[in-house]
């Protein structure tokens, strides 16, 4: 018997609208009734991962590769198990639908001391815990609901954050109406055009005056859809451009123009020179935080940059607000445009190049050679992800293969995320290799998901770099304590207890030749293929180093 | 050299004064300074965990058995990774002190975009974000950090729930005084004397119409202090008692006298006729929820029983507010006493006895046969662990042995807590025997913190019941459809994985001789010893099929 239409399908058509295909999550009682209507759905199919949290990270993961992504728990134990997963795509801007399966109204009405409560008869306590990481929140009633979802949905797409919704087991069963598509308007409406003026004269007289101007885009260009429209941009004008590391992939960074990461004092110096001394820095969608800028050593003045936001441009010192960063970038392109053509621009910037195969590769591996050996593995259109610890540093300095994408979470900085994410964003991106550069330490947080890419048959790279403990803490304070230890796992006996059949490779590599014979066997795995990487515990990569001295003096520490 | 007195240590000696002797956590760069003085702590051991919600979970354990536990976490990503946890221990009564280490208040009033926060300069988002589930929080800055150490924990001891500290990195180690003891005095105030009076008059008046009798403490008997006093009222007064499955371990189950576990209509008739045909029920610090009661299915009128709860008792249909449990148990036994000596007792309650063993015990394993071999390999001492899936249903009714101890979160009822609260609970008494029943599902949830269980050498006795998915949902809702399904593990090659050295035992068994067999021989395990127990998918504790058929029907669904 085909099943009613009801709020549930109505969500879940939502949901494909905005180009999400899977749904990730937890099954719990209190949402199994939403579930039977999400294994019917033919749009969307269900990814049970191993816990919440996990689950988050991996529909942020997917969210990161396809826009959005969505994520289904349980009333309580479940949603506050995913809380710092959805926590993290909010300060990092990423959609994710969070949905919870809740007691039926006429329980909450009644206030009963039902499980997944605090006990107190009230309902209402766990979304507002989530209204500081949400940027809409609902609770779902027979009257409210399609409206409710909309507003939700629409709000997400417009502001790239997290939205949430309460979805009571019986009012996800409700019958609904299957309505046109109600998002194919843009998110935004269009600033006035008088604004857009001001704006574009300000523009204009700033960029006349430019002899030397620079780009540094970052990642909130890629969360509001600009990439495509810089890529063009620097391709049609080569003017230097740069990302710092949480926006890494924005550009190609195999073309000419691409100067490096920037990263404050502690970049490579020609990455550092082509933007800091430029006259003019157009910055876009740039996030400026301690980890990414060496503890805010960039050299940028109000003065010589165009700072493009999502809430405003700013030229100089004055605020142009209300105007999407979409506009203010067309604005900002056709301006380039005509004064190049007055201007010839000459490429003055030196390029910081990818690190060489140092000539010895007959030695045990340490920070440097692991990254030039990673460096020469990658291939074009890697999705590539790395934890923030060592990895996320080391992998800061490498220049990505044409079509690559990079992930990494160094605002929240939520440790194990990278793990879960590659799960995630394999699942968006099958037919791509994804490379997971993770630290032993990361990994034990979150491992129960290598159980879920095993089940789906997912064939990423794992380099599993085993430093004996948190090196990155290491770094930062207490070198030598206890505290900087973790259990030792056998680690290449994983894979294979986290599946019932084997159907993985596993490596433990110390040699640098060992690991370029390894990678150079697995540019399309076969199967899941972790390589355990035996790394030095106080070996850290050298942009770690200046970071850290920064953070251990930002908290009182006498090291550093 | 000789570290200064600081306020680490002040807040580290308050917690060894409350009984705490290890401090639960994940290291993270906010709370590195702070860990420094808990290394050099005389009084505090740390024990690092994989992540911060198995290490929310250990505290729980840890202070279900020592009375207080002490959870240490960074900011943001930490501390949100752990409040599902907190929130389990505030609904469910709890006392865990959380400590976050926080950026410097430097670095908070300036706004700094530092990581592990949101981005946006608030650095009060998380700490607004636990008030729902702790009973006190507190920002500690230079003026105020001694003061409100004190003031959380008391209030913690006065409610047995959860308390919160933000402690910056910069604040705990300043200097501090070290002061005498503060918690030498009762955690209450006590009752005017003219309200005991009161209460007293009327209770006396109520007990003295009693023909029979009946004692039903709980699980808040149990956190409130009043194990002793009560085993000593059964022990002196044999009247009828039990507890639901929430309060087990109250009361030594080997004693005449105690009749079983209460669970509403699902009782064993036994039990239900001890309970619900008295015309007097002294009910102490029962929580009547819908999984324990097979959906609200008690039936005791409130003019058949008198109710000791935290914040009163009521006696039929009239509250006596601000008396403590305490000081109505006291009042309780005392008109007993004098009752008993006009009406000499006598035990009327058939005992719901222990599930014997079948004679039967070639054929393969199910749930009536495993439950039936797990009792009779229960040794006096055991702490026992059930997550809340089959296991726990399956549990309740268990007769325990002399001394054990029962560990379970029926109210907040989230998978995968035992695992990790085995680990705190062996921490906290390393020299019993941990017992722990788990299934598949819920094991997956939490599986790291068996590498430290391992790394510490502790060796609890695994009962893994591999039954191929969620079986507790699939006895709600859709028991054939895939999302109840997980990934397949190998289970017995688990333990060698999360080590470096072997030293665990593993079997896989299927038969119910095997099961006699091998847990004969684990009376004292020397190592980790994990049993498989395969069990059927569909095959479910009769006490659950009762009370999801009552959940089914709260959900709306239409099967059950």
């Amino acid at each position: 018997m085909k099943m009613q239409y009801t709020v549930a399908d109505y969500l879940l058509d939502r949901l494909a609208e905005c180009g999400v295909g899977h749904l990730f999550g937890v099954p719990g009682d209190y949402n199994l009734q939403f579930l039977d209507h999400v294994i019917a759905s033919e749009n969307l199919r269900w990814v049970g991962c191993a816990n919440e949290l996990n689950a988050a990270y991996a529909a942020d993961g997917y969210a990161r590769c396809r826009g959005m992504g969505a994520l289904l728990t349980t009333f309580g134990v479940g949603e506050l198990s995913a809380i710092n997963g959805i926590a993290g795509s909010f300060a990092e801007y990423v959609p994710v639908l969070h949905i919870v399966g809740a007691p039926c109204l006429s329980v909450q009405q009644r206030g009963d001391c039902v499980h997944h409560t605090l006990g107190d008869g009230n309902f209402d306590h766990f979304r507002r815990m989530s209204e500081p990481v949400c940027c809409a929140s609902a609770s779902l009633t027979a009257s409210n609901a399609c409206r409710e979802i909309d507003r939700v949905l629409s709000r997400m797409r417009q502001c790239r954050r997290p939205g949430y919704l309460v979805l009571p087991a019986d009012v996800a069963v409700l019958p609904a109406i299957r309505v046109a598509q109600v998002f194919t308007a843009p998110a935004e409406a269009p600033a006035p055009q008088a604004r857009l003026a001001e704006f574009q004269a300000c523009a204009r007289e700033r960029i006349a005056h430019s002899q030397h101007m620079a780009l540094l885009g970052d990642v909130l260009a890629l969360r509001f859809g600009l990439q495509h429209t810089l890529r063009q941009w620097v391709m049609e004008y080569p003017l230097p451009h740069a990302t710092l590391m949480m926006g890494k992939g924005l550009f190609d960074e195999s073309r000419p123009g691409f100067v490096g990461t920037y990263s404050g004092a502690a970049s490579p110096e020609p990455v550092r020179a082509a933007i800091e001394e430029a006259d003019l820095v157009l910055c876009i969608g740039t996030l400026f935080t301690d980890t990414l800028t060496a503890g805010f050593t960039q050299q940028l003045l109000p003065e010589q940059t165009i700072d493009v936001q999502p809430q405003g441009t700013r030229i100089g010192q004055q605020w142009f607000s209300g105007i999407s960063m979409a506009e203010s970038v067309d604005i900002l392109l056709r301006l380039c445009q005509q004064h190049h053509q007055h201007t010839p621009f000459v490429a003055r910037a030196e390029r910081a190049e990818a690190q060489a195969l140092s000539g010895d590769s007959g030695g045990a591996l340490d920070q440097t050679r692991f990254w030039q050996v990673v460096q020469h593995a990658l291939l074009p259109g890697d999705i590539i992800l790395v934890d923030q610890g060592t990895s996320a540093f080391g992998a800061a300095n490498l220049r990505l293969p044409a079509g690559a994408s990079f992930i990494v979470q160094p605002l929240w900085g939520s440790i194990g995320y990278s793990l879960a994410a590659a799960f995630g964003a394999q699942t968006a991106e099958p037919g791509r290799r994804v490379v997971l550069i993770v630290g032993d330490g990361a990994a034990q947080l979150t491992i129960q998901e290598m159980g879920s890419m095993l089940r789906d048959g997912q064939k990423p790279l794992i380099l599993l770099l085993n430093n004996g403990g948190y090196t990155v803490e290491r770094a930062i304070h207490g070198p030598h304590q206890p505290y900087n230890d973790i259990a030792a796992w056998n680690w290449t006996a994983i894979p294979h207890a986290l599946q019932s059949a084997a159907q993985a490779r596993c490596w433990r590599v110390e040699q640098t030749a060992q690991l370029e014979e390894v990678l150079h066997q697995l540019a399309a795995p076969q199967v899941l293929s972790l390589v355990e990487v035996i790394l030095p515990p106080m070996d850290i990569p050298v942009l770690l180093s200046r970071v850290t001295r920064s953070l251990a003096a930002c908290n009182g520490s006498e090291e550093g």
